[in-house]
């Protein structure tokens, strides 16, 4: 190690033509299109070097794109540029701050050191990533959240003295007198082993405790094993990151779609499947214990983690599939008046949610704040810190129930708005996931331009290029304000180049996108059809009538809003520039609409680091006022003023 | 109802010749014998009225007798005389007190009306028990107890408004509001059934709460039915009670041997079995669980009480027993230093111990205060009220393990003294437990005298039966101080009458208690052998030693002792002028011992009906010194000086 660089090998490891380019500037990003990061987490063995390529929305700190991807990069100070320790290097770095001045030497910064944290990610960028050098008391999770380490799993280390007629303490006692900083309650599980392991151990043993429980007693010195798992079960998408607690460090990352689809693709028609079949809640449960368990086994396979070595899961979900996954009958949830059965699901044990980690091994499950703003929003509260920044702040989860949470730094509403499937490619005509094949930026000027993920032919539109096909499709005008496509007769000298696009399937208007040959019939393309517009149409009205209605609450106006949080899987994608136009988020300057990532996992993991965090949560849910939007009679008014799309024709 | 005497026909139920004998003066009874007391439980509904016939020792007030028997007697003082509800009508009923002129008039005593707790049972007696008149807010239980009923479980019936748009309060939210005292902790079996129940039963629901948690939401008013068991679990016996804890009434009682017998008689060997067999601990538990779930079964049926309706138990036992029934490990108990687990077992779902009763029933286990002296002692200190009595008491649990516990109602000390098998009839030639046929009492004079258990012929001697024949053998002579039979040639002189029962069994001189037919073999006989003799004084020397230790231990001398409590299901059997005359308690007159029944079992009851005295029963664990014995230099001395019997020929 010389001048805090680590003494690594890079030729070794770094890809050719990986080289810096020394005094490239980033210019600043236009909330639009997406970049590529190429991860090479660096290690003295290299065989453990591990390289991983993600995709993120411009503007990202390359920081964050790491941290959401499972890619752990030293941090103590929240992403400030204060601790000096999240040193990547970057093969086309750009602007040297002074915090890198202060960091680096000038061959460092000519070779491309920078501090991850401060570099947005405005390009396409090879990353190295040095292996971890310390041993952290704080992690950096969430949006910049920096986290002071104290989490639920504890391991203690002691030697007893042996007994004697003399000392004739109970096992549990001469245990617990070692353990003195902790006063934990025992499983019954740990007393059935206890006289065995402390005899067989030589009285040499670690105590692990979550929480209030003491969950077992390992022989011999175990405290190097800390691990938990942070869930976000998403109706559609679940994710798994598995921690180290005692680091704050990410040691494997997996996702995979909720086994629960087959039961339909929305919590309304889950919930349904509940009230039709009386089974069905059971095997609703067990798909989603699948799915973690699923996960969890792989996170341990890929971190080579012992699964009895994970004492603590955290779970933010909505508040359907937190019932489901706890095999609560959800069937309040569906109907008016829309009642959960508790905000606060009891703390049970991981084996209760089908997990096969630890015998003992906890469950802290977010609470939620209503039916239509779950556990997940809560947890995306805590990852993006809504109570702890003055600022006046917007976040937006962006899907088929949008929730919606405005803070003016004093108080913090939120609501949700039923924003229907159009942004998961629901009821669109050539809709899809954000799979391979996807479009997932368009832009339009001379011609059309795509972005399609896997870089193959595009097979359909998923949420975020659908969103930027109608954001640009007012911009050049072939879309009016009301939603509608122009007159044929009209499109040529309002399109010159694109109008010949413009075509019908049947009686329906469409727009094509990509023809897999020329001359393809318009029904083999890749189009957007007039009825997919009032698709998106209905779903930006309800979700910026949601918000509009929440700054009305708190007597704002859109233009005070200083920033607004793009979360969720799907949200997160979302071009900014497109959200602007089509009126998905207020109308304001780009670079104050962020992505926010995956906040709700992120809120999972920050639970499982911080027991200061995890009540943040708790506390959340009586700081937050839920507004009910399907009470309020202005609603559909509201709604209907909402359809036009404002910003058309240089609006 | 008329003077508060019930209103039933009591010569429809009343046997015939039952008739009172007015004026019939009781005689202080001479701590020898036994007394049968018939019980005829009243009811207006003929076909309820329920007859039991229970033996116990001379002295023991009738109330107790009931109450030691599950017969619920209507009390609130206590058994002091004071509430005047204790009527009972009894055959032969003797000395009228201030109380009894108080409460009845000149009619109701002349027709044998008499208060419960004031009588004590000196001859045999029917006794009729009027039905429960009230709904006490206390209950009379252990000896002579009072306990302000404040049951773990408690039931709240309430009916909620249904939730609205404008009322969304979650389901959980909903019902503790309107259960506003309680507090509980909801267990996730009632978050699943929660939304179903309320709606199914239009939001009119019983929740039923065991101490902090919320273990059920009942459909409509259930408050009728809230039962408990309370088990005392010894090595031989055990003892289960089906409460109904709102009122403090005993429902039914049950017993039988512990089903872990097969493993061996005592703890010792029981542990034993777990070193030598890695499967026998878990078979070990079984047979403890079968045992508690055969008597669960069995009081339900008896009492008509839905399993489904008991949410508590509790369970009395010795660390031995404990640890078993748990599944913990107990080498540690079996070998010298002699250390527990944990002196405070967590609480545990009864499913845990093999409870088939309501899912989520709790399960409330005794506090240890040592390896020896246990849960099963620490209950018995609770009933007898060692803590709450400002007298010097003495209590003594005769068994296997002979727990011992000395007060100067300011400081209690404690030890455990290994008596061995002798008083359960282990190691002794004719020796049988205390079943028909066994030889219970025995006093010698012009002839043998024998009290048999069932009335039939003597088919062996069990340990009260043991005790006695030791005790007048001394008496009579025909046993020297040192506990050797007297020379054949002195016999005749010594006790004529007896002299030719003094013979011998190959080389063994025996003494005949009971002969099959005139001139039948002495080894077809029922006799007491030398080895016998020798097999009792090692245990009394044992006990003795032990309660002499502690009361050197608080600076006392043995008169100072001003009761002496027989404990447990043995020692509460043992003619108190036996226990005297061979030194096996203090030197005292023999109304200051006093036989307290099964004092474990009521102790489990206690902890059942009143969280105040469950707390109690963790004070006395801090409250009591243990003292071990095994660690004193000087105990061998003190036990060779014990195994004289100082009583004989007139001592």
């Amino acid at each position: 190690m010389t001048d805090g660089v680590p003494d690594v090998d890079l030729d070794a490891v770094r890809r050719e033509g990986l080289l810096p380019t020394p005094g490239a500037e980033p210019t600043p990003h236009d909330g639009t299109g997406r970049v590529s990061l190429s991860f090479t987490v660096l290690d003295p063995d290299p065989e453990r070097v591990v390289r991983r390529e993600v995709r993120v929305p411009p503007g990202v700190t390359v920081f964050d794109s790491a941290s959401w991807n499972g890619i752990a990069i030293d941090s103590t100070c929240g992403g400030h540029g204060t601790c000096h320790k999240c040193k990547v290097r970057l093969d086309s770095a750009g602007a040297i701050t002074r915090h890198d001045v202060k960091t680096f030497t000038r061959d460092q910064l000519d070779a491309g050191w920078r501090l991850a944290c401060l570099v947005n990610a405005t390009r396409d960028l090879a990353v190295d990533v040095p292996p971890l050098t310390t041993r952290p008391k704080a992690a950096t999770v969430g949006v910049g959240r920096q986290v002071i380490l104290r989490p639920a799993i504890q391991k203690r280390y002691v030697e007893l003295d042996e007994p004697t007629l003399a000392d004739q303490r109970p096992d549990l006692v001469r245990l617990l007198d070692a353990v003195d900083d902790l006063e934990p309650t025992p499983d019954l599980h740990v007393l059935r082993r206890l006289p065995r392991v402390l005899r067989e151990a030589d009285f040499k043993v670690t105590a692990v405790v979550v929480d209030e429980s003491l969950v077992d007693v390992e022989p011999g010195d175990t405290t190097g094993a800390q691990y938990a798992i942070a869930f976000d079960l998403g109706t559609t998408t679940v994710v798994a990151t598995l921690l180290d607690v005692s680091t704050g460090t990410p040691v494997a990352v997996a996702s995979m779609l909720n086994r629960q689809q087959p039961f339909g693709g929305d919590v309304i028609t889950r919930i349904s499947a509940t009230m039709l079949d009386p089974d069905a809640l059971h095997r609703l449960q067990q798909a989603a214990a699948q799915t973690l368990a699923t996960l969890a086994a792989q996170v341990c396979a890929e971190g080579e983690v012992d699964p009895a070595h994970v004492y603590e899961v955290a779970l933010a979900g909505n508040a359907t599939m937190t019932a489901l996954v706890l095999g609560v009958d959800p069937e309040p949830l569906g109907v008016a008046p829309f009642v959960m059965s508790t905000a606060h699901p009891p703390t049970v044990l991981a084996a209760d949610l089908g997990l096969a980690l630890h015998p003992r091994a906890r469950a802290a499950i977010f609470p939620a704040l209503g039916a239509y703003v779950g556990g997940d929003i809560v947890a995306g509260m805590l990852a993006t810190g809504m109570d702890r920044d003055k600022r006046t702040r917007l976040m937006i989860d962006v899907g088929t129930n949008c929730e919606i949470v405005l803070s003016n730094g004093d108080r913090i509403v939120s609501t949700a708005a039923p924003a229907g499937p159009a942004f998961e490619g629901g009821a669109i005509r050539c809709g899809m996931r954000a799979a391979e094949g996807a479009i997932e930026v368009v832009k339009l000027g001379e011609d059309v331009e795509l972005g399609v993920i896997g870089d193959i032919d595009p097979k359909g539109l998923c949420g975020s290029g659908l969103v930027d096909a109608v954001a640009e499709l007012v911009k050049v005008g072939l879309l009016d304000g009301s939603g509608r496509f122009v007159p044929d007769e009209d499109a040529p000298s309002v399109a010159p180049a694109l109008a010949d696009r413009l075509t019908r399937i049947g009686d329906e208007r469409v727009f094509v996108l990509h023809r897999p040959h020329p001359g393809a019939d318009p029904a083999d393309c890749v189009v957007l059809s007039q009825r997919d517009v009032r698709e998106l149409q209905f779903a930006k009205a309800a979700i910026s009538t949601g918000w509009s209605l929440l700054l009305e609450e708190l007597g704002l106006e859109p233009r005070d809003v200083q920033q607004v949080l793009m979360a969720g899987s799907f949200g997160s994608y979302l071009s900014p520039a497109s959200a602007v136009r089509i009126g998905l988020v207020p109308t304001l300057p780009v670079l104050r609409i962020v992505s926010a990532g995956n906040v709700a996992g992120e809120g999972a993991k920050m639970a499982l680091l911080s027991l200061r965090e995890r009540a943040g949560a708790t506390a959340l849910t009586e700081e937050v006022t839920y507004v009910e939007l399907s009470d309020r009679a202005d609603f559909n008014d509201r709604f209907v003023d909402q359809l036009a799309f404002h910003g058309a024709n240089g609006g």
